[in-house]
C-alpha cells in the first residue's frame, strides 16, 4: 500500500460516521420528519416532507452533520402562504418536539430546529416538476439530491471518495458557498468527486485548472466549452447536471479556487494528514508581530443582519476602504475582517503606517478654464515645487496633509459609503487602531487566533508537510 | 495704447536688430560668403553659395543672431564628395578669412565659423528642383527661407510679430528643436506667427491648442484634419507648407507643448516682460532645499558625442533608471539632467530616499510548475508572512533588499544598459550622491543655479506676473 493509499484509508476512517452514530442521527431525522408531517397535518396543509442534503446522500462527516429537511409545497401555494405556513408547521414541529430552534433565512425564511445530536434545518420550497420550473433556487435542491443518490448508488464506493474531499476542503479553508469563505458547496464537491471518479483524480485535475478557463460540465450539456465560458464569467464553471442555465461553482472566489488548487498539487507532492486535519499553528507574540507589520483596524458595531448579507458588506466595506487608503497614498498589502460577539473588525495590513512628508499633486490639464484657480492656490504658497507644468498637466510638490494612516481610515470610516448597514452603525460611532493596539481591538481569543493566523498567513499544510 | 500694446511695443524694440548692428553683421555675412565663393572656385567645386535661415529671412533677434550659409551642390554629385568638399571648402574660406572655426554635425558634417560679431555656419547641401527630391533634410531649408520670405515680403510687419513670438518661446524655455529642449524651431514659429498673423493671434490659438488633437496645416494640405492626425501621431501638426509629409512640429515634446499653451493662457491673462526676459529667480540656500526633498543624482563622465546623440542617451537613460527606481518599489516625482564641463549629471526627486521595510512579492501562479520552487524557497524562512495564495498566485510579504535610494541607483547604473557610450562610461565609474550631496555633483555655478532651479520648478513668469 502507498503512503498516499495508508493515508486516505486513515482519513476515511475518521470521516465515514460510525453505526453508532449512524443510528443516533438517523432515529433524530425520523422523529424530525415525524413530527413535522404531524404539524402539517394538524395545520391542514398541503406539505410532502423529504429528507434532503448529504444526510440523504450519505455523504456527510463524521461529527459534522447538520441535516436538511424539506416541507415541499404544491406549486399552486402562492409564496407569502408558503412562508407563513412553513415556519409554523416547523414551529408546531419543535414544540410537539421540545427542542429550541431558531429562524434564519435563504431563499425563504426556515427554522433550525436544535436536535442536540445534530441540527436540523427544516426548509419549505415548491416541489416542481423540474428544475426548469422552480420558483426559487432552494426548489433545486431535491433535484440535486435525486442526481447525486442516483450517480452514488450506482457505485456506492464513491460516497467515501466524497468524504475525502469535503474533509480536505474544509482542512484547507474552502468549504462552503456562503458569502464569508466563498468556497465549495457540499453539492458541487459531490459532483466533482463523481465526475472525476475518485478523491485523488480529482485532485490531480484540480492541480491544472485555470481560472475563468476552466469548464467541468458532466451531463455535456454545451457541445462547446467556449460556450460555457462565454454565458458564466466566474472564475470556475461547473455547469449544474439538472440545470444548464446554472453554474454550481459561481459562488467560488478567484482566492478560493487558487488555494484549492494550491492545495491539491502541494498534497499530490507530499500528502500528510494536515490537509484534512489541521493543528492550530503555534503563534509567535502578537505584540511582536504587528511592531514589525503596519496593521490598521476598525472596529463596528456588526448589525443584526443575516451572515451572507453582514459579510457581503463586510467584504464591500475592505474594498471600498483599501481603495480609499491607497487614494491616499498608503500600499495595502492585504485586509481581512472578523465578526464575532455582535463586533465586526476590519483589518488592513499597509506597506507602512506613515507616508512621507511630501506628495506630488496633479492638477487641470493647461488648456483647461480651471488652470487660473490652481495656479492661484499653490503660486503664493503651500507647495514645495511647481506649479509646473508636465505633459499637458499642471503639478505641484506639496506637503501631505494626512500622513498617518489610522488618521486616514478614520476619515473615510466616517465620509465613506461603506454599504448601507455599516454606514448606519459607523454614524453611531467606531473605533481605529494602529500597530500594536490592533490586537485590543476586539477581547475574545477567538479574534486573537484569527488574528495571528491572518498575520502569519501560512498555510497550516505549508507547516508541516515541508511542501 | 492697452498695456500688453505698451510691453509688446516695448519688447519689440528690444529684439530688432538696430541699423549699426544690423550693418555689423551683414558686412561680416558679405565677407563670409565671399570667402566661400573665392574657396570653391579654388577648389574646382561647382557650388552655389546661399545665406538660408533667419538672417536672410530677417527675423533674427538682436543681440542673439546665427548665420547659416549653405554651400549647394548639384543632386549628381555623391554624397562623399559633398561632404569631403563641404568641409574643405569652408576650411579654405576659414583660413582666408583668418577666423577659428569648430566641426559640428547635422545631416552631413558642417563648420561653424566664428565671426567675432556673429558664428556663421557653412553647410553643404544638395540644390534640388523641389522639396520632393531632397537627398537629406538639410536640402528643404532654401524651401523654407523662399515660402518665409515670400510671405514676409508681402506683409513685412509679420517680421516683427515672428520676433516677438521667438523671443516669448525663448523666455519660456521652449525655443529650439535639439533633442535637449524638444520645442519650438525658428521656422516654426514664423509659420505659427504667419498663419495666425501675429503675436497674440497665435496666444490666443496657442491658448486652446489640445495635444494630438490639433492641426495646423497653412497651406491646407490635407483636406480633412484627421487624415493629418492619422499620419503624424505626434503632441502638435503643423503641416509643412513646402513638403505635405512632414510635420514641422515633430521634435515638440508634450511637456513643451504644455508649457507653451501655460505660458500662453498665463500672458493673455496678465501680460509681463517676464514672458519675454526672465529674471534669474533668487534661489533659497540649495542644502535647505535638498534636506526638505529627496532627490538622487548619478555623475558621468559625458561622452564626447554631438549634442543631440548626447541628450538623447542622456533622456533614455533617465527614464530607463526611473523607470528601474520604480520596480524597485520608488515614487519618482521627477527627472532632469544636465550636462557641462564634460560632465553629466542624472537627477531624480523621489517621495522619499528610504522605503518601508517589507515588500508585497509576487509568486508564480497556483497552477504554474514554478509553484514548488517558489514555497520551498519561502517556506522555511525568508519572509514574514506566506507563502500565502491570494487570487491565482502565490505570495510573500518579506524584508526589502534595497531599501536606500542611492544604493538602487547605483545598482541600477552598473547592470542597466543605459544608452551605448553612457552604458561605457559608467564602466569606467561613476559617482552617486543623495539628498544635500546631490549639490556636490558638479562644481560648476551653473550645475547649482541649474539644480535650484529645476528644485523650486516655477516658470520666473509665475513669480513676478501675479499669475
Amino acid at each position: 500500500m502507498s503512503r498516499v493509499e495508508a493515508l486516505l484509508r486513515e482519513i476515511l476512517e475518521r470521516v465515514t460516521p460510525t453505526p453508532a452514530e449512524r443510528e443516533r442521527v438517523s432515529s433524530a431525522v425520523e422523529r424530525v420528519v415525524k413530527a413535522l408531517e404531524r404539524a402539517a397535518q394538524e395545520l391542514r396543509a398541503d406539505v410532502r416532507v423529504e429528507v434532503e442534503g448529504s444526510f440523504a446522500k450519505d455523504t456527510w462527516l463524521s461529527g459534522d452533520v447538520d441535516v436538511d429537511v424539506f416541507l415541499l409545497f404544491d406549486p399552486s401555494v402562492p409564496v407569502e402562504e408558503l412562508r407563513l405556513k412553513g415556519l409554523q408547521i416547523a414551529r408546531r414541529a419543535a414544540e410537539l418536539l421540545g427542542v429550541s430552534w431558531r429562524e434564519r433565512y435563504a431563499s425563504h425564511p426556515y427554522l433550525t430546529l436544535e436536535l442536540g445530536v445534530c441540527d436540523v434545518d427544516a426548509v419549505p420550497a415548491y416541489r416542481v416538476p423540474s428544475p426548469a420550473h422552480i420558483k426559487s433556487p432552494v426548489d433545486r435542491t431535491p433535484f440535486h439530491t435525486a442526481y447525486v443518490e442516483g450517480k452514488l448508488d450506482a457505485n456506492p464506493s464513491l460516497r467515501g471518495e466524497v468524504r475525502l474531499l469535503k474533509r480536505f476542503a474544509k482542512g484547507v479553508g474552502v468549504y462552503g458557498a456562503e458569502v464569508k469563505v466563498e468556497g465549495f458547496s457540499g453539492y458541487l464537491l459531490e459532483l466533482l468527486a463523481i465526475h472525476y471518479g475518485s478523491f485523488l483524480s480529482t485532485l490531480k485535475a484540480a492541480a491544472k485548472w485555470k481560472p475563468y478557463r476552466t469548464v467541468i460540465d458532466p451531463e455535456g450539456h454545451y457541445g462547446d466549452p467556449r460556450e460555457a465560458l462565454k454565458r458564466f464569467r466566474e472564475p470556475l464553471v461547473v455547469v449544474d447536471p439538472v440545470d444548464p442555465k446554472r453554474n454550481v461553482a459561481s459562488p467560488v472566489s478567484l482566492d478560493s479556487l487558487g488555494k484549492f488548487v494550491a492545495a491539491a498539487r502541494a498534497f499530490l507532492r507530499r500528502p500528510c494528514p494536515e490537509f484534512f486535519y489541521p493543528t492550530p499553528q503555534p503563534l509567535p507574540p502578537l505584540e511582536e508581530l504587528l511592531r514589525q507589520r503596519a496593521v490598521v483596524a476598525v472596529k463596528l458595531r456588526a448589525p443584526p443582519l443575516p451572515e451572507d448579507v453582514l459579510w457581503g458588506q463586510a467584504k464591500r466595506a475592505l474594498r471600498a476602504l483599501a481603495h480609499g487608503l491607497e487614494r491616499f497614498g498608503f500600499t495595502v498589502f492585504d485586509r481581512a475582517a472578523w465578526a464575532g460577539e455582535g463586533e465586526l473588525v476590519l483589518l488592513f495590513e499597509l506597506e507602512a503606517l506613515e507616508l512621507p512628508p511630501l506628495e506630488k499633486h496633479y492638477g487641470p490639464p493647461v488648456y483647461s478654464d480651471h488652470d487660473e484657480r490652481f495656479i492661484s492656490k499653490y503660486a503664493g504658497g503651500g507647495c514645495v515645487a511647481g506649479p509646473y507644468v508636465e505633459g499637458d498637466k499642471w503639478v505641484v510638490i506639496r506637503p501631505r496633509r494626512i500622513r498617518r494612516a489610522d488618521e486616514a481610515l478614520a476619515k473615510l470610516v466616517a465620509t465613506y459609503n461603506i454599504g448601507e448597514d455599516l454606514t448606519l452603525s459607523a454614524r453611531t460611532g467606531f473605533e481605529v487602531y494602529a500597530g500594536e493596539s490592533v490586537l485590543g481591538a476586539a477581547a475574545s481569543a477567538e479574534y486573537k487566533r484569527f488574528l495571528g493566523e491572518w498575520l502569519i498567513r501560512r498555510p497550516p499544510w505549508l507547516l508541516s508537510s515541508g511542501n
